[in-house]
């Protein structure tokens, strides 16, 4: 097979190397491990953690010094496995743990499982040598040894896990990926304690949400890069709409679970409306609430002549708004047992002509009208048609309506144009309504990493190693003080179980890392509190351009606004 | 008011200084104008346009040459204009006028007309001082003077822009636009000759589609800048395809006329299929056709378990398959003038509930049904329920179809869709589909220029205040050897008049400069063809990145593949 091609900025950026703190530059035989004290978990669900965790609850925090290491010299093999999304810096994560085995002893081996869990699962596995993580070095994209959302769960699966790992003479296994996929790896660090096995478990915490956080991780890798892409565009069409002037943008934002995402690109970009999911929960807005706060934005700035804006919503606005959520909640109870009277055309709705889905529709929005309760048949008479053709008709297998593909930004559009005509007819609203809908999400998942995330990810690894040849098992992968540079970068690990909280799912009680959500009380988003009424009005659009590689660090290695604020550095 | 905040990037950007050809370098008063013989435009519109154009048809072309000349030391007042869409450099023609103006005299003033040609017509004027465009430079967007649409076109706007520029006492009128535009500066041009007043009208071409262009023009500003932006989501997702392998992901393109976006960004990815308007024509593709086409694509790999892929397809797209065009030209006479029986929701579709638009789409389907030709009719029916409805609903004032909001990527997926459901019942189809839809457009329009549009669009401005100081009238500013470093561009002027063509736009014979579509027997698009098989199925997505502008000039300086390709070297 001939040679694949690769484009300039591809043959520059494998030449790249990332700045390692200086702790790590020592070598794992050159880093002792200074253990802490044990640690707990958070007190109303110590008792339940402790019992699913007895062989691995309450570790001491461990961090990094210079001192000599002979257990660090000796041979081991280690697993490598991605789970869940893509996010920029997977690929650094494994140089950094290929550069830390071989450093540490030349024959250390590292394997990759491919395809996620599903191929510790499957026995799956990739031998990974210097030539082929010399083409992936400060790469996007998780191509190396790809991804899966298999998760680890049932005992089958954990027998089949348990028998690749001996099979392939693994000593360590690393496991990078957001809050479930660290829930997993604590589960099965928890597993193969019992079953005596000498076998590590290490997390790496990845999300382009940034969802995964507290105060021993600051942020997940691939935020970073997510972010700095999407301000890319949100200031590049900020940009157009102060150059034409006659046009509002609605832009979607990836992240379904958390606010950060919005929150970022908001700081980098200044827009005139920002929606953050977790304060609409708080208020507990309903959705002509949030309708009606952009409009009156929208219409206060017609009366300064300005029919034009930017605003900013993140993905998983729609099940913020607790009417929503109910009535996805009850669509899903009502549609998930069919009723004999639908026609085919749910199960394959691009096969389905005009004639056919009318008529299913009109019948299907019947039959729900009559069976939902006054106030969610309201909220469903009020949503724009093709919204409520949408929430009947696209359904996953189960019949569940598939939030996610909801336009959440359309769906806004067209009601802020219903209330905007409202205050025409009332004399209230003067001006014009242009509207254009965005959606960045996959754009951010698989760039080129910043140096910062290339960086962050590569001492991630490197520090996972460490941890690793430590022969420490279920911890996660800790790299703090991010603010400064990477020499300055703290490594260490940190309990997986001291993050664990216990929640109710499908009936039955589980052990899982809690999503870290935007934290109304923290400096963040007090910040945009103190500053949206002047984005709003006074336009201050900033373009933060593309990510720069080169050039001077203050655009090439700076980290996020949001770290920034944390750190309690007002972001300038 | 407090000071503009602005981006890191934008602070370096400002303090970039682009490079100048070696002519240009010397200053307007150091060079000298070599006339050529006299020009004419193609010959069988000559006898027209001669007529239209009596004052200033058949000038010669000019080039620029070391030499002393008095006349460009006089000193001139310059009014620039920016017409149509934005485009990445807008801002740095008008650098480049003002630099080039006050090196010559530094008593010479630049206005910018507000708005667009409105700014002329309603005298909109804005002096541009150095802290003014200093504060603009190499920076995206037009929200220096911004733009518009209007064209000077009827007798009283001829006069009341005749007036402005006297009012103002304008010696020079710079005008940037796309062909419209520059059709409009040569009509200017014309009318001011005519009025025998000595006022310069210059043309710059501008447009992101990179349909202005010629022999004399090699590309018009904005398309390099907007084909990176696009190359670096559509190579952002690439890889993100490559990496999760279970989605396609269909992205279209900017570019309504022609298809030199979807081509550039095509060569900067190589993604698996590749739709060019121009072809879809030359082969009159029915849309069945165009479906079956990539269906069997997506079939193919999926019979080697690729069951993902990339395709690109142009904005325009829907218009280029004739029977669609034909069908849109039919529903806007049917529907233009409307029936007494439709309900109002026409006007305010967003205002309208589900049962209303539902009864007005049965009804006003039917009526169409009953009134298009058979194949017509048959081809309306096989359309998406989704797309037909649109093309009932959504219609400008003026009841036409608005096109250019036809999401033709989520038509084409849902007819894939149902075409491999018939695949897969007929057991000649055995993957799975899942598709993920894109469009991008304003995103690529107002970023900061790369480092080439922001040297072109310099020494645009740059030759155009030269052309202005020699008093040169009827010219586009021409900048050509564009493959070479900017040193050895070459400067000088060309006549719009050698550009017109006669066509008939809404009954009457206009002067027009002709689109430049993308060329079926050119190098680019034949280079298209001998790639494309191998695209299909033997995957090599290039990841080219964000626009980088420090570093190495082989990332920071190339221009397109498509100039590449047209200047007979492959692209590498």
């Amino acid at each position: 097979m001939a040679k694949k091609q690769i484009s300039e900025l591809q043959e520059l950026r494998l030449k790249f190397k990332p700045e390692l703190p200086l702790t790590l530059q020592l070598g794992a035989a050159n880093i002792k491990v200074i253990k802490g004290k044990p640690t707990s978990c958070a007190k109303k669900f110590e008792g339940e953690v402790k019992k699913m965790f007895a062989n691995t609850y309450g570790l001491p925090e461990v961090k990094f010094a210079k001192g000599k290491n002979d257990l660090a010299k000796r041979k081991i093999t280690l697993g490598v496995v991605l789970s869940g999304g893509q996010a920029a810096g997977g690929h650094n994560v494994i140089a950094g743990l290929f550069d830390g085995l071989k450093k540490a002893n030349p024959k250390n081996a590292l394997l990759g499982f491919l395809n996620g869990p599903a191929g510790i699962i499957d026995n799956k596995v990739k031998v990974i040598d210097v030539k082929i993580i010399d083409e992936y070095r400060n790469t996007g994209g998780f191509d190396l040894i790809c991804s899966g959302r298999t998760k680890i769960e049932t005992p089958e699966q954990f027998e089949a896990a348990k028998n690749t790992l001996i099979a392939n003479k693994v000593n360590a296994l690393v496991v990078v990926g957001g809050d479930d996929s660290n829930t997993n790896a604590a589960l099965i660090a928890e597993y193969l304690k019992q079953q005596n096995l000498d076998i590590c478990v290490i997390g790496v915490p990845k999300t382009i949400d940034g969802d995964l956080k507290n105060e021993y991780i600051e942020t997940s890798f691939g935020f970073d890069t997510a972010t700095k892409i999407y301000a890319e565009l949100a200031g590049n069409i900020a940009r157009d709409i102060n150059s034409a002037r006659k046009y509002w943008h609605f832009i979607r934002l990836m992240g379904r679970s958390a606010s950060h995402i919005t929150l970022e690109v908001a700081f980098k970009t200044q827009p005139n409306i920002v929606l953050v999911g977790e304060e609409v929960l708080a208020k507990k807005m309903t959705l002509a609430q949030v309708v009606n706060y952009m409009t009156d934005i929208i219409s206060k700035r017609a009366a300064e002549g300005k029919n034009f804006g930017l605003a900013l919503l993140p993905e998983g606005l729609i099940e913020f708004i607790p009417e929503m959520k109910e009535l996805i909640s009850a669509l899903n109870d009502l549609l998930s047992n069919p009723t004999p009277s639908f026609s085919t055309v749910d199960n394959n709705p691009a096969a389905a002509k005009t004639e056919d889905v009318e008529n299913g529709l009109i019948e299907k929005f019947a039959y729900v009208q009559s069976q939902l309760p006054k106030n969610l048949s309201d909220l469903f008479k009020s949503l724009p048609e093709n919204i409520a053709a949408q929430l009947l008709l696209d359904r996953d297998p189960h019949g569940n309506v598939l939030v996610s593909q909801i336009e959440t930004e359309k769906l806004l559009v067209e009601m802020i144009a219903a209330r905007l005509a409202e205050l025409k007819k009332a004399k209230k609203f003067n001006g014009k309504f242009a509207s254009i809908t965005h959606f960045f999400g996959y754009e951010g998942r698989c760039g080129f990493p910043s140096n910062f995330d290339a960086n962050y990810t590569y001492a991630l690894g490197y520090n996972a190693a460490v941890l690793a040849l430590n022969n420490l098992t279920g911890y996660i992968s800790s790299v703090r003080n991010l603010i400064k540079q990477p020499k300055q970068w703290i490594c260490g690990g940190i309990p997986l179980t001291m993050m664990l909280n216990i929640e109710k799912r499908h009936g039955s009680q589980k052990a899982v890392i809690a999503k870290a959500l935007v934290d109304l009380n923290g400096k963040p988003f007090k910040a945009l509190c103190a500053l949206r009424k002047d984005w709003a009005f006074n336009d201050n659009y900033l373009v933060s351009g593309p990510i720069q590689f080169f050039g001077p660090a203050s655009i090439t290695d700076i980290t996020t606004k949001t770290l920034q604020y944390e750190y309690g550095k007002g972001a300038k």
